[in-house]
């Protein structure tokens, strides 16, 4: 259903993963008989036009931070003019860009992380809902997706349920299924693939943070992302306000520290599904091994 | 595998949820075909007498605290004289009781909520782990269960591994069998059976938190419990220290709110599951529907 839907032959969606989800990347997913979705992260209309151009006419999507969004409107007419064939919201009331979204031919997908927002969600009448467990890398909420994803199904109707957050093989896919979903999003297995832009590079532990928000001056309003423990946490988790009011040095020192690619430092998002990643594939390889 | 190890009919295990599980509950999810563990909690010697009595000669097994039972480790020698046909130990490290345990005939079954923790009872050659995710209610860890299970599962050799946190119908069983779960170990569905000692009073949002902790002076070392949010978390929640400095007059308003059953400050540990629970019924009702 979601796969004839979505035009897909494998219910396996790309998470939009903000400098990580390239229009190569993209391309990969999709032609391996999944969905692309290109991260367009907190818009920047030069690398969007790059990325879809790296998608080579690919079939793919493309998915926003709809708050981010909200602040630049423009971005959504630049990247429907590539004629994505699906948008992904995420964070953020979706009502404002539903209509402009299914007017170009376009799917819209509605990531949701609670009940609350599943129902805010349902409100723009999306073609698709993804539920995503706090076990997601990136942004996100503090629900598990091994209960959220039956109660979002529980009140979803007829809207298919994308489950998303932890899945890195077929035993997630498989898990995810049985739960009631009728398809997978995927972000942090597919960071560890070589058509990724950027790849995590350690396999340690992840948390729930906003320090990387805080120091980078982005008012996520309490919404922590998922990433991968280094010194910058461990330093600086709750005590939040300290670096709130040491800004001056540590952004720039931040900023220095991500130029010279200094991980210690430097923000890597990732899921708790590291654990389960031992290689780097091709993205086309990793599509095969989770879905049957 | 593990039903032949356990001696039952049904991969399912009662979670030793105290002042829950009670004998009564425990016989009633072995007679149904599972393994009924009683709750020994804190540890108090004439209620674990009083509940292997309510066991009624049913074949039932037993859950300590193991930090708690290391301060009277002469409760572990009153539970065996019941003889149990199961421990449960979870937070601390079993390897002191191991084998004593084993001694009196009882399978030793170790729960663990990350990977350090999963080498640390490994070394007490437990006949059972149970991966504890973070959904779970009650004190546990930060891991969500769809990424900590199969990593547990890839690490724990040949010793069978039962899923707990978030599981309260046959989706979530379908799903924890499909992530390489050998069982179910199921704790907050059962809060909502006849059989339970207290039932949760609302189906309300769940918090990990330790101001319940901290009010009632245990000493968790940072291991937070999952619990029904009131107006009790909403006012001290981020104000732990404020909290502590308190005590004598919270403390004592904690207690008269426990007594009168005022559970808008008393505590309720439930898991994420609350949201997929919708009636109370008999515990053989729900270990039929939930296992196949």
């Amino acid at each position: 259903m979601i796969a004839k839907l979505l035009g897909i032959a494998k219910p396996l969606v790309l998470a939009p993963m903000g400098s990580v989800s390239g229009g190569a990347l993209a391309a990969a997913v999709s032609r391996a008989g999944g969905l692309g979705l290109i991260g367009a992260g907190y818009g920047d209309a030069a690398w969007i036009r790059e990325q879809f151009q790296h998608a080579e006419g690919a079939r793919v999507g493309i998915g926003f931070i709809t708050w981010s969004l909200a602040k630049r409107p423009e971005l959504l007419d630049l990247a429907l003019s590539y004629k994505p064939c699906a948008v992904m919201l995420s964070f953020g009331d979706p009502r404002p860009f539903a209509a402009k979204i299914r007017q170009s031919g376009a799917k819209l997908i509605c990531q949701v992380q609670s009940l609350a927002i599943t129902r805010q969600a349902l409100e723009a009448a999306p073609d698709v809902l993804v539920a995503q467990g706090t076990e997601a890398g990136g942004h996100g909420g503090e629900r598990s997706l091994f209960a959220l994803l039956p109660a979002v199904k529980d009140i979803a109707g007829n809207t298919p349920v994308l489950a998303a957050g932890g899945i890195a093989d077929r035993r997630g896919f498989d898990a995810a299924m049985a739960l009631g979903a009728d398809g997978v999003l995927i972000g942090t297995r597919f960071s560890a693939s070589e058509e990724a832009l950027t790849s995590p590079q350690a396999k340690n532990a992840t948390i729930r943070t906003t320090v990387f928000d805080v120091v980078r001056n982005f008012d996520w309003r309490g919404i922590t992302g998922r990433a991968l423990r280094n010194k910058f946490t461990d330093t600086w988790q709750g005590r939040e306000a300290e670096l709130k009011q040491r800004m001056d040095a540590e952004c720039k020192a931040y900023y220095a520290a991500v130029e010279r690619r200094d991980f210690d430092t430097a923000l890597i998002f990732a899921g708790e599904a590291v654990d389960l990643i031992d290689s780097v594939l091709p993205a086309a390889e990793i599509v095969r091994r989770i879905v049957h």
